[in-house]
């Protein structure tokens, strides 16, 4: 099963419910680009996850597989080095979904502290759809599939990778061999990044979001709004760095660390203007932006040939997927028709 | 989407787990030797609905493929009339059932009362494997594949149409025209056939059944501990018929009607010993099952050749289900790659 020589397999992806922001970038996207070298990193963009709650507005789904596709190139993802792959073209990835529901009780998939928070923050009460309560055994269908051994996640995502472990043993179980390796959460130091008005996280929908493809407008217009300090109503007033969105920001995106430390330190004596910081993160952002901005753009002038570029990782991904879904279909021993 | 000329579609299919008995006869397969006559039948050998409450005995599931096959072919289906094929080899029958999982809720298939019998009967209380729950989002997957217009179902079975006509309305919604058409279910005129022992419905894990390929040996056997009158002590006591299992199989297969309300009228004046009614019984049952244990002795000693029908057959449905999923995942608005 295992190939000493092999890297180490990574699977991570997004779900395709719009273009990605720099919240992606600081927990994930930048990951993935380290990750590439030294990994085998398979992306998914995981359009029939995203059904799982958004089975009414399919438009969005089907146009965000592009975007998000835009958003890896953007960043630097290199798909001659990480595999960007289509799910809902991956069949192998439904059959063995539908095989692991069978290995898992309604009880255990209701009692997942992921699925139970997602249930409550979504508003579905009763109306929950049977798909976002059964995506748990569809992501250790994505995850398994392609043999990942690593897997990167918020904290929060962590019991989606214990549930993935729980149906790997039991396959491996009637199995009666370890077909499915085990799979181990990586989880970022960094927290989620807020959205720009302080609260919770970063969404689209919250309209709180600074997107990879914000224009220089965009993003100066986000800095300007952006929550820092109520308190802090004169320049020469002491500030409070923590929860102050323009701080937390330079944490997570400044490359020199010690001169953010300087303007913490300045910002809490009193004396540092709310603008001045917001001048230095905008230049911050910027830096970061623009080259995400210029090369998504030349990708973005040829379709094709981004969609031929998934076209050509979801065939390899297939071949994975496959392979694997036929080692489990032979060895947990049901009838086989291959000669 | 529909094509005049087109003979009505059937799809039905059996649970592979165990070989077949005299009540599967009397309430479908006998149905299906006519049926193939002016319809387009698919007769699918379930494994994957079977793994649902039969994860742990896999075996059984595996080798039940070809005993139920063979039983189809000792029974009449004529593999030229009527499609033979293997669930789990097609694909499109999990993506499918993956993707309407999106469009039926939790509670809704709670109160699928089909659902609520059977984990009842089968004791699952909260641990019931999610994908028990899920199976009727699967059984509309395998219905809607083959595009099938009516579906031979046992009364108890009806309310899983019924749900699979929601999901049909919902897809259809979600497309904008009619990719899918509705179901009617086909029930039986006769009721479900008792066990030898007069209790509930026959089946091999309660041991009161009579097998297809029961010997005359077992026949006799069973015929003689068969469940009659228990206030008839005497041949010349007037006997009940109602409720006697003699009778209602007599009812069920003996193709002299007259005769047997002829015997009825006897048995209930007084005069007629049981002995002479499971005669007649065990005659009625030798000429339906001899036929039937020397067809399945016959394709049974030639394994490859039931495997290469059920490939052929599975080759066939594949083709039919593949485009039935392309046309689903393009036409509800998913992003294609096809070229």
């Amino acid at each position: 099963m295992s190939d000493k020589n092999q890297k180490p397999i990574i699977l991570t992806g997004d779900r395709t419910t719009g273009p990605l922001h720099i919240g992606h970038y600081a927990g994930s996207l930048r990951n993935r680009v380290a990750l590439q070298e030294g990994h085998e990193q398979y992306l998914l963009l995981a359009d029939l996850q995203a059904l799982t709650d958004n089975s009414g507005d399919i438009a969005k789904v089907r146009e965000s597989v592009l975007e998000v596709a835009l958003d890896y190139l953007a960043v630097g993802i290199d798909p001659e080095k990480s595999t960007i792959c289509l799910q809902s073209h991956l069949p192998a990835l439904s059959e063995l979904a539908l095989l692991y529901l069978n290995f898992v009780t309604v009880a255990r998939l209701e009692r997942n502290p992921t699925i139970k928070d997602e249930i409550a923050t979504l508003g579905f009460a009763r109306n929950v759809p049977a798909g976002f309560l059964c995506y748990p055994a569809s992501q250790a269908a994505d995850i398994t599939a392609f043999r990942a051994t690593l897997v990167p996640v918020g904290a929060d995502q962590a019991p989606i990778i214990e549930q993935t472990n729980e149906i790997v043993r039991r396959i491996n179980a009637a199995c009666g061999m370890d077909v499915l390796p085990e799979a181990t959460p990586l989880i970022p130091k960094s927290g989620r990044l807020p959205g720009i008005d302080g609260k919770a996280k970063m969404s689209k929908s919250l309209g709180n979001a600074i997107r990879l493809s914000a224009s220089t407008d965009d993003v100066r217009s986000a800095v300007r709004h952006m929550f820092t300090d109520p308190g802090h109503l004169r320049a020469s007033d002491p500030g409070q760095v923590e929860g102050n969105v323009v701080f937390t920001y330079l944490d997570a995106f400044d490359e020199d660390q010690s001169a953010v430390e300087d303007l913490k330190r300045r910002y809490r004596d009193g004396g540092l203007a709310d603008a001045k910081v917001k001048d230095r993160l905008f230049e911050v952002l910027e830096t970061l932006l623009e080259p995400i901005r210029r090369r998504r753009k030349e990708y973005a002038a040829d379709r094709a040939q981004v969609i031929e570029m998934i076209r050509q990782g979801t065939a390899r991904a297939r071949e994975v997927t496959d392979q694997t879904r036929a080692d489990v279909m032979s060895r947990i021993g049901l009838f086989r028709l291959d000669k």
